[in-house]
């Protein structure tokens, strides 16, 4: 199994972790990210968003680092991660949209900001970022894991990005139960971190 | 099954076409949105982010649009709109998440600032309205449905607020696929339109 990956990237960041967690072996092609070549043939035919990371397992390939949480938790067939019944499975869903929109859209925003000059709103990611550490900050007040009292690949979408919002000048001072959080993901059996992590 | 709707909404919306698609019975409770009956109790305590659709099955509560897809697609229990092999499964999830970030942050915060006068940067709406709209051009050039070769809850995610484009002042002029893509859509047995569609 194949992970275009950039080291620097949360979203593929949140790949290798999964597969860390979960002695899934994968084969890491570093992309020249800065040269543009995820914009280029061959890894723009891959993923015509032109983005990272790009997973290719034979002739599957996939463009999105949610999807690809799910397709790495059914191939290891460990229901823990992902359930197969409708309530677990669309518990779970509900996290992989928040990480997709609120996450990507706050401190992922901020920090493509700060650390890679990208032209986009700060002010505006900053308001989203204070927002969704808001709904965690409440929602992990009640529960240690995001959803169905254990981890699953809800905890592993949204992790990356709010553990560097500090990159994006996002502070998590206010937000202790995050921070518990961020620490009990620390703590599962296989982590490994990413630069600013 | 109790969905508290706003009728306006394309997220709501996908909730009542894929119920209308698949026979399911679902019980509309119309929310005072003008009035900011989804910000306060009882409904701020079903989805504590404060945005409908909600649905409310026993005791099951769920928040997101797309992950409601996910959960009445596995109680109908038909794989074709969802399906359990990984590969499939996560082919659709990638248009879940394109849903949930590219689609809501083109033509769905385009059509909040000019139908609901969002404050939301109107330009940066456009631009990505622009980007998700000429890859599914490229992509409806080469395939009839979104992924799979039939339609899925991909397609109900992402049909809503692309179809409603006009009503953000995008035109699907430059579109052909898509709006081919938005009859094929509309001939599905069971289809329902909302205001705008």
């Amino acid at each position: 199994m194949k992970l275009y990956d950039l080291e620097l990237s949360g979203n593929c960041y949140k790949v290798r972790l999964f597969a860390a967690l979960t002695g899934q072996k994968l084969d890491i092609v570093p992309v020249d990210f800065l040269n543009g070549a995820h914009k280029r043939a061959p890894l723009i035919d891959l993923n015509p968003f032109g983005e990272l990371p790009i997973l290719q397992d034979g002739a599957v390939v996939l463009r999105d680092s949610q999807a690809i949480l799910v397709y790495l938790a059914r191939k290891l067939g460990d229901e823990r991660w992902l359930p197969r019944d409708a309530a677990g499975e669309a518990a779970v869903a509900q996290w992989l949209s928040t990480s997709a929109n609120n996450v990507q859209h706050g401190p992922a925003d901020a920090r493509l900001v700060d650390k890679f000059g990208y032209a986009l709103d700060k002010a505006h990611a900053l308001a989203q970022s204070s927002r969704i550490l808001g709904l965690l900050e409440q929602h992990l007040a009640q529960h240690r894991w995001l959803t169905l009292g254990h981890p699953t690949i809800a905890d592993v979408a949204v992790f990356p990005y709010v553990a560097l919002s500090h990159e994006g000048g996002v502070s998590l001072d206010g937000y202790p139960q995050v921070r518990a959080w961020i620490g009990r993901v620390k703590a599962l059996p296989g982590f490994v971190p990413m630069p600013g992590v």
